[in-house]
């Protein structure tokens, strides 16, 4: 395969088309059916913190001696905020630790920030049209929250630093309506990068630049799933914002710690933020599941949690060494495929030739490998540029790892060709 | 003391106003630390569910195979699922298991038919001012959601047999901005009185005579929470809806079946109805907590929920028999006071003499007795007639009961004679 196909004269090319067509054909008759859709866990990982179920002992009781097994409690049991203001780089005071879903905190928060505004700032619908930044290629369920509850999203490219701080910065002294920017600062989903200490202190600071009611939205979803034996580090924003004065609400939760469905999640800020957020969870709940928080206190205290992350690292580190394999031995020195390679997280982030991603989702899917569709990481799904695939390899066994991307190679190595064909 | 304080002459009531002064102050005296304001099940009957916590034996699958320890299945283990519709008179394809709340689901119902509309109605806030019907006494947490959503409250009376028809349809007919009507169906918050068949029948076939998105929303709590030896019977609603064409939703929750803050929820409604919930849902979370749902299934399949209710009835039964007990002695006949004597659910409702309710409250606090505060079964905690006392008996001890139910006679008694002599 030739590094470059714009170069290579055309019965090259209709050579190569018909070889990698054969090649393909071959996958198709395999009967394939394999799946790199979404970050799950394997089975191998989830087997885990098995010892969740059954771990209290009939000892329901938390550290304060309250019994979890009734009513109340809002903020969630004290020992676990402790250990989410640990993940999180913040204090426990300024945590709260809620039920098995972390995005149904983050939709509350813009839900709530929207309607009827935080930590005393005005409510975003104030606005005409209330927009949120987003760095881009990101996660989709983020967009979705601002599609459903009409906040309009302004893309910024993502870097290998983090966002594009300098468009940051001037899209907030240009547009008042601005009230929010989305991020997964550490291993991003998808391109698996870490915000440097720079971007960090930058993005702390942007609260006197921006309206108010302004929300750094923090998704740590991947504060503690290195991959790499060296992990990237992650600067804390708290202590940088709160003397910045920038609201930042940061979220975390252990679906890819313990059992993925079946987990806690946190949320930190400022006490305002932490407190009207209460408030205004308190008309929605009465209290989260706290004797699922006292199982996770059990299970993840005193060494229990860095245990289980070097367990799901033996077990990663595999299959994203499986890709990265793949990658490099159809690619490397290419100019069809750049990828990114993550030190953690969940996911492999590819960019084919502009206009080439949705027909390769498309060849892979007809072979039998179902991809995150191409535009997935774009708000509103449209990638401008359609060469933006997520790879997400945890879940399947590390041999469909290896099976997938024979596959994946072929189809991009395929539509590739047949672009280059087909403009040539 | 008399029967009727209106006709008693003035030197007689105050020598029972000094009397009962004395005792009170006996009563304040005592120290007492007693709460009777909210329906939370005692240690007792939080012990009666405590095999839930290993009961899976670290089998976590599914009957369908799948791993409840992963992401995703928005509408519930299909097992709990028709756990839920027995519960609520259903089929399971009607019916959606959620996380520990019902509250939230409830939450979440009013909020998505607001701003998007659901079942393919159009959103309430097309009205001008959407308002929702509510029987009183009823819910608070219920009217806090309407009053945090912006949905007007309009009150109805509650008869023994439930809602005043009458005055439901005649409001029907004459406001179109009337969007939907709260009821808990079975053993009432907080008159613990059960809709006739008749009542239930006349609710079902609302729909026709009500704007398009009207929805009733039917907040089964006690279906199966009898204290008497024979429960009473409820019609089931969802037949007879789907019939007439009226949207009901249905919630329940296992909050006081198994563990109050650690159970699981339901909600069922016509299909267009769930799907359409389960559509807004997605954006908000990606599943339920299955493992615990796999937990609930175990423990309350095969006679284990029949087993379970048996159990909390024998701890509540003795706890309500000394309410009886004690507003009979000392108002049996008598004027001052009227109560509700409810065959299942958490509260009995007592009716002071107009004007008097508040006051009884505040004495009972200052003597150390914890009251849900007066005006809190009435939207926006305006009771007309200050008279209603919402008293949860199944949270405190047999013995604090008896000793609470003494402070709170004697505290109605002085509130009604220092009433009588101020007005008289």
């Amino acid at each position: 395969m030739p590094a470059s196909l714009s170069t290579c004269p055309k019965p090259q090319l209709e050579e190569l088309q018909s070889a990698l067509r054969a090649q393909y054909q071959r996958h198709c008759e395999a009967n394939h059916a394999l799946d790199l859709t979404r970050g799950k866990p394997s089975t191998a990982q989830l087997d885990l913190s098995d010892a969740l179920d059954g771990i209290l002992a009939g000892n329901y009781r938390a550290e304060d001696g309250s019994d979890c097994r009734n009513y109340g409690g809002l903020h969630g049991l004290p020992e676990l905020r402790q250990l989410g203001a640990t993940l999180l780089g913040t204090s426990a005071e300024q945590t709260i630790a809620g039920g098995s879903s972390s995005l149904t905190l983050m939709y509350f928060t813009l839900l709530f920030a929207k309607l009827f505004g935080l930590a005393g700032a005005p409510p975003w619908q104030l606005h005409r049209q209330p927009k949120i930044l987003c760095p881009v290629p990101g996660y989709d369920r983020h967009f979705a929250i601002c599609e459903r509850l009409g906040i309009e999203m302004i893309t910024v490219a993502m870097r290998s630093d983090g966002p594009d701080m300098d468009a940051v910065e001037a899209l907030l002294a240009e547009d008042d309506e601005i009230v929010g920017m989305w991020n997964v600062p550490k291993y991003s989903n998808p391109t698996g990068i870490t915000y440097s200490d720079a971007v960090v202190r930058r993005i702390a600071a942007l609260g006197p630049r921006a309206q108010p009611g302004f929300l750094v939205l923090w998704d740590n979803a991947y504060a503690v799933h290195d991959i790499a034996a060296k992990g990237d580090p992650l600067t804390a924003i708290a202590p940088l914002a709160q003397a910045a004065g920038t609201e930042v609400a940061q979220f975390a939760s252990t679906s890819k710690i313990t059992h993925a469905g079946a987990g806690v999640s946190f949320m930190a800020g400022s006490q305002a933020l932490i407190e009207s957020m209460v408030e205004q969870l308190g008309i929605a709940m009465i209290g989260p599941d706290k004797v699922n928080q006292l199982r996770h206190v059990a299970l993840l205290k005193a060494g229990g949690l860095a245990e289980l992350m070097a367990g799901h690292q033996a077990l990663l580190a595999p299959r994203f060494a499986a890709v990265e394999e793949a990658l490099s031995a159809h690619f490397s020195g290419s100019e069809l495929l750049s990828w990114s390679r993550p030190n953690g997280g969940y996911f492999v982030s590819v960019d084919t030739l502009p206009g080439v991603a949705s027909r390769v989702v498309a060849l892979a899917a007809a072979a039998g490998v179902k991809l995150t569709p191409a535009g997935a990481t774009f708000p509103y799904n449209r990638d401008p540029a359609d060469r933006n695939i997520r790879l997400a390899p945890s879940f399947p066994s590390l041999e469909d790892v290896v099976s997938t991307m024979q596959v994946f190679c072929c189809c991009v190595q395929l539509a590739s060709v047949e672009q280059q064909l087909a403009n040539g």
